[in-house]
Parts: C-alpha cells; sequence; structure tokens
C-alpha cells in the first residue's frame, strides 16, 4: 500500500494569446509540473510563466516533449526517424531547462506528450530513442511511465529512474493501456469517480477497466491532466482527499 | 594592429529540406560558428548536425537567437515586448546548447541574428534585454557585438565579455552602421574586395564607408555570412590571406 | 443620425486544442464575422467551423487576414516588405474563400487585424498594399477601416466599398486614434459604459476621448472583440439596447 | 500508345529565405506544375512567384497540398481525422487559387504531397476525404494519382477526372507501388535510365520493377521532382527525347 505518492500535471501548455489553465490556482494541489517545452504547446513567455510559478508554489519541474504539431496539441501519431525524435526531446529538454537555470532550479523529470507518450508506450524503437535522449542529455532525470510500457523497460535497461503513472481520469482496457479518446469510458469527467480511482490505485493497486474488471496499476504519480475543463476542481478534491486518508504527497523524486 | 582574429560564420541556418551550405567545408575555414536555434532557422535535426560537425572541425561554437520568423529569416523587424524578448533568447540559449552538452561542449558566445542584431546595435531597450537574458543563462558567455553599439556598452555595463565584430562583405555607412541590404554598396560580393576589406580592419583597423571615406572599425571576430552563394570560397580566401600575412586565427575566446 | 448599423466581431480566432469564445452564441448578437484566416489566428478546422457556424446564423462572412505572428496573435508591428504585406493578404482571403466556396457562401468584407490593422491605419504604403491586395482578388469586398484612416482614404481612391468601424471597448485619443493597449483607457470594460458608447455613436456620431473631449465618430459597423473575456454579454447587451431604441442591425453591406 | 503525354514538376516549395530549385529554367521544360500551398512548403511571395512564373512560360497549375509539417517538409506520415484532412486540402486549395485568381488562371489539378500523396495511394478513408475536399471545392478540377490507387478508384467514383501519374525517376515495386526511399532502388538518378523509362512508359506502358520485372504502369502525367539535385537537367533530357520520337507534351487537361 502506497502512502506517499505524486501528483503531476500537463503545464505550460498555452501558446500565445491562449491560455488553457489558471496555473497559479492548479499549481497549489500537484507537486509536480510537466510544462511544454514548445512544440505541441508552450511559447516562450508562457513556460517562463510556469516555471516562475511552480518555483513561487514549491512544486517540482519536468519537461513535457511532444511532437512538432502545434496544430493537433501533439496529439497525432507521426512517423518521424529516430534520428528526428532523439533531436526533438533533446532541443525541448534544453529549450525548458534555460528557464530552470535562469530560476535557479534543477529539472527533476521528463513527461513525454500526448501522441509521443502513447507511441512510446508500445514501441520499442520509439521508447529506446526517448529514454536515450534523456539519459544523453541528463541521466539523474526520472522518466514517466507507465508500468509495463516500452519506454519504462527502455529506461530502466539503461539505467534512468523510472515513476510509475496512473491516470485517474481515463479509462483502461483490459489490457492496462488507455482506452482511445472518443471510444467509450476513454474519459472519466465524474468527479467523485476521479477521486474513487485515486484511491484505489494509492490503496489497492487497482483500477477498475473500461469493461469492469479490476486491473493492477502501479503508480508512483498520478496524472491530472491540465487542460480538462474543471482540472482545478480535480487536483483539489484529489489531494484532499488523499491527504485526508493519509496519504503524502510529493514530488516524485522522493516517492521512485 | 591585431595579429589574432577570430572568422565566425552564421551556421545551422538550414530547416528540414532546405539546405543553405556545405558546413563540411565552409567549417574548414573559421574559427566560430554561430549556430541558429530554430526560430528564424534551425531545426533539432539540423542544429544537432551543425554543433557535431562544429565539434569534428574544431570550431567553436556559440548561439544565434533571432526573432520568432521563419517566414522572413528573422530579417524583419518585429516590436516584441522586453519580456518576450528575453524569453526568445533564453529559450534559443538553452535549445542550442542541449546539444552541446549532449556532446560535452561549451557555448563560446552570443551573436543575435538579423533584425534583432540590428535593432540591438541601436535600440538602448533592446540591447539591455538581450545582454540580461544572456546573462542570466550563463555569465560566461560572450557577447557578439559591433564596437560601440547599444549591445556592446549594454554588455559591458552588465559585465559580459564583447567580441567586436566587423563585417567584411558589407558595406558601412560613413557613421559606422550597416549600409541597409538593397542600398547601393550595401554588398560587397567582389572576393578579392572582400579579402583586401577583411586585411584592412585586421591590419590598420580600419575600412572604406560606402561614400569612400576611411573609418575606424575594431574587431576581435570578422563575420562570414554563411548564406553568401559563395560563403566557403569567402572563408577560403580571407583565412588563407591572413595566415599568409602573418595573422593568427583563433575561436574568439582566445582573442578578447 | 444612423438608424441601421452592423456590429462584427473578430472570429475564427482559435487555433487546434485553443478555443476562445463561443461563436455559437456570439454569432446570435452580430451581423457580420470577421474570420481569422491562419497567420495569426485559425487553423483550417476552425476556421471551417466558423464559417458553418455563420452560415447557420445568417451572419455575413468577412476575411480578417493578420501578420504570419502565430506568437504574438499578429498584434506586434513587423516590417514587412510591400510585396510580402500584399501576397499575405492575398494568400489569406483565399484560404479563408476556400470553406465558403465549399459552404455555397459570399465573402462581404475584409478587415485586417491588430497591427496589421493599426498600421495600415496611419502608414500610407500599408494601406496601398492592402487595398491592391483586397482589390485584385476581389472588387467587390468592402474593406473595414476607420473614418478618416489611410486605409480609407487608399480604398476610396482605388474604388472599394468602405464600411467605417467605430470601438465601443477600446478608448480613442483626441485626435481619433485607438489609445494603446496598456495606456490608462485603452480598454472599456464597464458593460454599461460599452453599451452608452455605442448609443452615441450611432445615435449622435460621437464618443468621449480618453481626456473626456467629445470626438467625432462615423460608422457604419461597431466591433466587439471577440477574444474580450466578456464578449458574448457585450454583444448581447449591445444588441440588445440598439434594436431597442430602434436602430435597425443588419450586414454591413447593407449599411454602406 | 499513348502519342501525348503531360509532363508535371513539383514547384513552389521554396520557403521564406530558402529556395529550391529555379523555376525561370525548369518550367521551360514541363507542362504542369503542382504548386505548395504553404503546408509543407512555399511562403506566399514564393507561391505567387511560381504562379507568375508559370503564367509567363504557359505551363498550366495546379495545387499541392501537403501535411502541415514544414519540419518535414510533408512527408511524414500522420494521423490525422478525415475532417482535419478534408479541411486541409480546401484551405489550401483556397490559399494557392487567390493567386491565380490574381492572375487571370485557373486552376487545372490537384496533386497531393509527399506522404498525404503516399497514404491516399492505399489508404480508402483518406482518399475519399482527399476527393471529397476536392470535389467539394471545384468539381471540374483533376486529381493526380497512380493508376489502380485508391484515391484514383475514389475519385472516379465521385466523378472527378483523374490523370493517372508515373514516376520515371524513383523505383517501383513489383505490385505498382513506389520503393520506400531508403531502400535499394528506390531513387534512379542516372540520366539515361530515367529517360529511358520515360520512354518506355510513353511508348509500350511498361516499366522494370526494382526486381527487374517488367509492370504495367498506365499514365497520363509524368512526375519531374522539382526538388532533385538535377530537376533541370532531368526534365530538358526527358521532354527533348519524347519529343524527339513524337511524343506530343501538353498539359494534363488535353491529355486525360
Amino acid at each position: 500500500m502506497a502512502r506517499a505518492i505524486d501528483l503531476n500535471t500537463d503545464a505550460g501548455e498555452s501558446f500565445g494569446r491562449w491560455v488553457l489553465v489558471d496555473e497559479g490556482q492548479l499549481f497549489r494541489y500537484v507537486t509536480s509540473a510537466n510544462i511544454a517545452c514548445g512544440f505541441h504547446a508552450g511559447d516562450p513567455v508562457s513556460i517562463w510563466r510556469s516555471v516562475r510559478t511552480a518555483k513561487s508554489l514549491g512544486v517540482a519541474v519536468g519537461a513535457h516533449p511532444g511532437f512538432p504539431d502545434l496544430m493537433g496539441f501533439g496529439r497525432r501519431e507521426m512517423q518521424v526517424s529516430l534520428e528526428e525524435l532523439k533531436a526533438y526531446v533533446i532541443y525541448q529538454l534544453g529549450a525548458l531547462d534555460s528557464f530552470l537555470r535562469v530560476e535557479g532550479m534543477e529539472m527533476q523529470h521528463v513527461k513525454a506528450h500526448g501522441a509521443l507518450y502513447n507511441m512510446a508506450w508500445v514501441r520499442e524503437d520509439y521508447a529506446r530513442a526517448l529514454v536515450e535522449a534523456v539519459h544523453s542529455y541528463n541521466r539523474r532525470l526520472i522518466l514517466v511511465a507507465p508500468y509495463g510500457s516500452a519506454m519504462a523497460r527502455a529506461a530502466e535497461e539503461l539505467g534512468l529512474k523510472v515513476a510509475y503513472e496512473a491516470f485517474i481520469d481515463r479509462g483502461y482496457t483490459p489490457d492496462g493501456r488507455l482506452a482511445p479518446r472518443g471510444t467509450p469510458g476513454a474519459l472519466v469527467t465524474d468527479l467523485n469517480k476521479v477521486v474513487e480511482r485515486a484511491l484505489s490505485i494509492v490503496d489497492r493497486g487497482v483500477v477498475e477497466a473500461v469493461d469492469g474488471r479490476l486491473i493492477e496499476v502501479r503508480a508512483h504519480t498520478l496524472c491530472i491532466h491540465g487542460d480538462s475543463p474543471n482540472a482545478i476542481e480535480i487536483a483539489k478534491a484529489v489531494s484532499s482527499k488523499l491527504r485526508e486518508v493519509g496519504v503524502e504527497l510529493k514530488p516524485m523524486a522522493k516517492v521512485v
């Protein structure tokens, strides 16, 4: 039974005039923020702002690299070469890191975004390229990845620490993957259900799949989608409930 | 009389399918490369390639940040806020630095690109913002700037080292600025003239302005435009001639 | 005393994941929509969606071309060549027009966006290039422009119809220009004041400038900024009030 | 035996500072140009320039829409929704058409670019979406597609004219598809071989596949890749040879 867990949220996903969420609020309830790096979202001004907000609220920061697809928010699969994939990840790590350096902070982790995350979950070649990129940049970084994923395995082989991630607002298929957006049960929008799933994962290491079956889910960190319409409400409810039942919330570096 | 000088070239200014110059050739004749960082030119793959080419040929690397204007190659003035300007510069320094880190190299310098360079030459506010960005990121970096420019002054006030830059393929106005592209004498394309101007600057610290008058030009580094049609030829001729007359060519860090 | 007027709103200014306003609501209260064309905002999917919403609600559609500056939402001045300016406008007109063609609609007008609008307000060369671009594409299009602006004059010289535009949520300087964003009185956020200004312009052709003086403002169309936090509320209140006092609201093509 | 054929070339694939080919030369030897529309290549200035060059040299113009992937030159598969695909194609047709309209020209055809072409070759859903987009925009347009491809079938079902295209500088697999770039025989670079393949296709309707087998290839138009290093030389040699043996070269509208 896990009694300490990290709550991570995708962040920095504004772009210029477009703002997704009030991070001054959202960051009060999470312990780690995955900040977009400019490819699927995030312009330098908004990225820097997210970094400063994280700093002022004591939230640990990681990079959230994605495909170069602003129009699709990095959620569409792209067939890039492994050289391209590595170069894209390294570039984005450095871009975000520049603001951490200026603010006197350390990067804690890397969590791939959207289609890159999903592809590296199952594709060995993408997983390997992603992990090699992270490792070549800074081998002290933690990779956020689902338990049993190709990218978790690749990271462990190369000697990177891994924080297993579970999703409390997304449906799971019976084999432990995410139900694709647009399919029944893919999104869990009921607040009580989301809280309940968080508790179930933290307390018992299981969650109900879309077919009602209980499946095992190991987690060091739970994901709060920063672009959900009620992201702040979810983060608040989940963090309150977890604290209430005695679970300690802390950045993943202190959990893994 | 300067007997040591740096030859710098703009580099990494390809983008995806589009390639500007064969850097495997060009880099044989220069001592420093200003590598584009993705805003006016440069995608991660081409940037990384430029970094590796520089590494293999012993060329020192600096960042070449520009405005976010791929369509205009960063050559068009943009009225950005000072917060935007600083964030853009910091982001680009980090993005390039990621590949240097992966390759075990150190960033030597920063040279603003195109319209950003020209604006920070005269505008105190842009100069100050540019210099503060560089300084906040890494105060050991050298700023490349024209002698007497607003950005040179701002750098010296803040304690950054400055490498004075002169242009051998661009015409100067009598007051020591660059003649705007498109005006008579703005581009010096004759190879012999370019070599002669390099010699004049290095040996006597003067160059002929567009009106024929001699003006004083102090230089630690001479610029070879990497996107000139005959960039390689120019670099080769200039470096040969300078060596021939006993001028030592070395990276600006050893000249300033 | 004008008894018929158009209410126009900037529209289609979403981009991929980022949505600015619910146009299904907003379009109920306006008579013309200026739809972004992909340069400062608008991806093809969101543009098409805006066109269909306009069609279903009987709103007349115009193009809202801007600078190629997604990161700055087209609000930053750029020094482009006149050839570039014309090409950018023509490209954007065609891009939007494609969806009108598919939906069996006609383009009614063109309204430049942000910095392009502001620059063409006063710069003769930009005004001329903008107008020539519109005229070369379709000389039946109406240009939306402030009374007395360089672009209104250029349009009238070339024989384009002009719809004079007034701003009810932006402060005017005593000489009839917009107070720059960020200066005192630049934004009028109080709903009652906005309604009152609309009435004043429609009924008496005057509005209070930032220094309290009354200035003359001629208008065929009033602008509702689609990206204001309370755009829908403003549009609803203004349209109700105008109808209440007997002003007829109709697309600018029937007003000019 | 075909005694009339079209030679088409991809064109307008410059972007800002980056130029791929001298179209003033290339267009002397082709009869149709597929002009990029800004998504995988082409900025408004370069697109307009290509249109004017085509006009002055009597070359028929078509649209060359691609995926929104400037960094990958539209050569990487992207999993977009069918709504996105249609919106992207319509937008690009209109964008190019704007310059044809200004120049008093008519669009002749549409040829998808890169990964979009390859995916619509085999994927029924993409083929259908592409064809529906073209059809909804202008049903008089000709679709360029390989004989036997999903997109050719979809076009014929919907009543669009199809110009079958063959490739003379790319290797074919025994089942009549293109050998993927990077595999043996994928690129035919020998000039004599390219000319010979052109003749074989035009005269006998067959070409040698990568395994040496002869396969049937029906063609109304032959593709000259505008971004080949020796595109102009190829176009010149092929057009000379075809004319020499009595084949008439004319725009595809007069061939299909």
